[in-house]
């Protein structure tokens, strides 16, 4: 359609639709008011990921480009590494405090301040990526994790999901149940609880200790993140099995944490600019590791040296047990874990009837 | 920890690994340079939904207090729902010239213009939501979609995603592939291409239409979006049976599309703000689907009036036949839908093979 047709054919709308048009297409007129420029601000983001992790540092590098951008440069972030300001446990500290006004990293990590944190990022058998999206965006999640983070100064947003793990990397072939028992396997959180129900016992590495104790049999197993990650740690050269589904992390949510006093203290504009990048990081996060996991899976497959095996249908129900044993303790710690708690399975079970009809037959076409 | 110790550990980092600290934490300072605000910008957005359309038409509200929120007021956009300016299917044309200087939709309504524009909204057993996302964001969707529509002066990004859909209303039982031949059902686009092969024939009809053609018999069938939408048509009062999966839409992508010489002359922060505006309203929209659709198929199941059926892995299995030829003779019809078509599905088989570790296996936990 040409333009005249265009201007004809909506005269026409207007005028038997009541419908004013604005006056000239693309209108521009010169001002300044409303604008808060004067100030620049210079923030630092420390973080729970090594100096320029694949992935996670990344789009932290990103999201404080699309800042500097948005705001023509009023605004700019400075992205630590763990261990270049700070360790990364003492991330949550350090924005809490406001050493730091921002940190990225994921909400489990500090459930020894706040067990109901936990909900916030992963629950073995809880809600993939996209479900967990749409609790935290549409449904509750995001009101109670910032009632949760407010006791500490903080204002979390999401900005970024692992989506669906693997279930880790094994030396003990895990036929049944018993297979766990005595089990030594590095697996943080809410999935070293169910590993401890079930007989195993849940140890604690650091990222850079993993590989030499797997290999030495100190521990027998490990989960970590997903094909990508997992082939640059390297792990299918000293692991006999890969084991899926990733039950212990179907969609761990990671997060941007601002100290609340300084978001506060920002004009509008920029603190609309910080949320709206956190979003945009957590599209673009989800899309890269969805890109990329099959391109590393199929590395690992050519390379031979390790055999992919998936839990039984009856270990997955049996660890599906422990979890809600697990989730019930957790529910009963705190009268707000309680409320995540309730929030959180009644979304789950609705989300998951839905996808019962939707998303789950989409994979079976 | 508190911001003594944070600051004597920092200091002792900068100590020893040669890092430079910033000599105080959130430093400001005063400076308007570089800063292209003089100028205001009052833009239109012409879209394919009737006024205030639940979710896709509320996203683009959103998106345009998100714009300006993010200006700071510089940049402001006027939403027309369709008719309200120009007709729904104007849209791509009106941006195209100008006339409007950005348009929301789905690039599957510009078939008639360019074939391959049907790979960026939705292709019968194709990709979901997340999948989708990951080609054009990470993938070579974004790339081929921008080389597509730069031939109309447009420039698309991803905005929303109606995530798998129902298959439909039918006042006709669909138990063999012979129960498709005669069936006169409202589906557009690939879909009703495979259902002509299938022997049935694919009627147009507006969306206003599409309740009494259904209801008078003029259709036997209709598809819509998912139970949130549907529930709002009333089509569980006049149908039998409503069917599942989406086969014919697994994520249908929604686009903003701007005019590409209006968005060039942006200063550089307001197109980053629209490109980040536009991927927030793409997880607000998907989040915002999964969030209702289970609310309203409770309400159909509640009332009782239809019965929920699933088409027989026969049937899927053929209609997947028939897509497959669909879709090779939509790759020959011009040199670059065949470059769409082999990136597509590419990405689409190796993202599916992910799948069948990851979030397959999610949906049978």
């Amino acid at each position: 359609m040409n333009r005249k047709s265009f201007i004809k054919k909506a005269a026409m709308v207007a005028a038997t639709g009541g419908l004013l048009l604005p006056s000239c297409t693309g209108h521009k007129e010169k001002t300044n008011e409303g604008l808060d420029l004067s100030t620049r601000y210079k923030w630092k983001m420390v973080t729970t990921w090594p100096p320029n992790f694949p992935v996670l540092g990344e789009a932290c590098q990103l999201f404080a480009e699309w800042v500097n951008q948005m705001s023509a440069g009023q605004m700019t972030i400075k992205v630590y590494g763990a261990g270049e300001l700070i360790p990364a446990l003492e991330v949550f500290d350090a924005v809490s405090s406001g050493a730091s006004e921002m940190g990225n990293g994921a909400a489990y990590y500090w459930a020894g301040k706040a067990p109901s944190a936990q909900f916030f990022t992963a629950v073995p058998f809880g809600m993939n990526a996209q479900q967990m999206n749409a609790w935290i965006y549409r449904g509750d999640g995001m009101k109670l994790w910032h009632t949760l983070y407010k006791n500490f100064g903080l204002l979390p947003f999401p900005a970024g999901n692992t989506t669906m793990q693997m279930a880790g990397w094994f030396n003990k072939e895990i036929n049944s149940m018993d297979d766990f028992k005595g089990l030594k396997m590095r697996i943080p959180g809410l999935g070293g609880k169910v590993l401890a129900k079930a007989g195993g016992t849940a140890v604690l590495s650091s990222g850079n200790e993993i590989y030499s104790n797997l290999e030495r049999g100190v521990i027998d197993a490990t989960e970590w993140i997903g094909p990508y990650h997992d082939y640059i740690m390297g792990f299918h050269k000293i692991a006999k099995y890969y084991y899926s589904p990733g039950w212990h992390e179907p969609g761990s949510v990671l997060e941007n944490i601002f100290n609340l006093k300084a978001f506060s203290e920002l004009p509008y504009h920029l603190q609309v600019i910080l949320e709206t990048a956190s979003a945009r990081m957590n599209i673009w996060v989800i899309s890269e590791f969805e890109a990329k996991n099959n391109e590393y899976l199929q590395k690992i497959l050519a390379e031979k040296q390790v055999e992919i095996r998936q839990f039984s249908p009856e270990i997955l129900a049996t660890l599906k047990k422990h979890t809600n044993d697990v989730l019930s303790e957790l529910a009963e710690s705190d009268p707000f874990a309680k409320e995540v708690y309730t929030s959180f399975t009644n979304f789950a079970s609705g989300i998951r009837n839905w996808a019962s009809y939707s998303e789950k037959l989409y994979h079976e076409l």
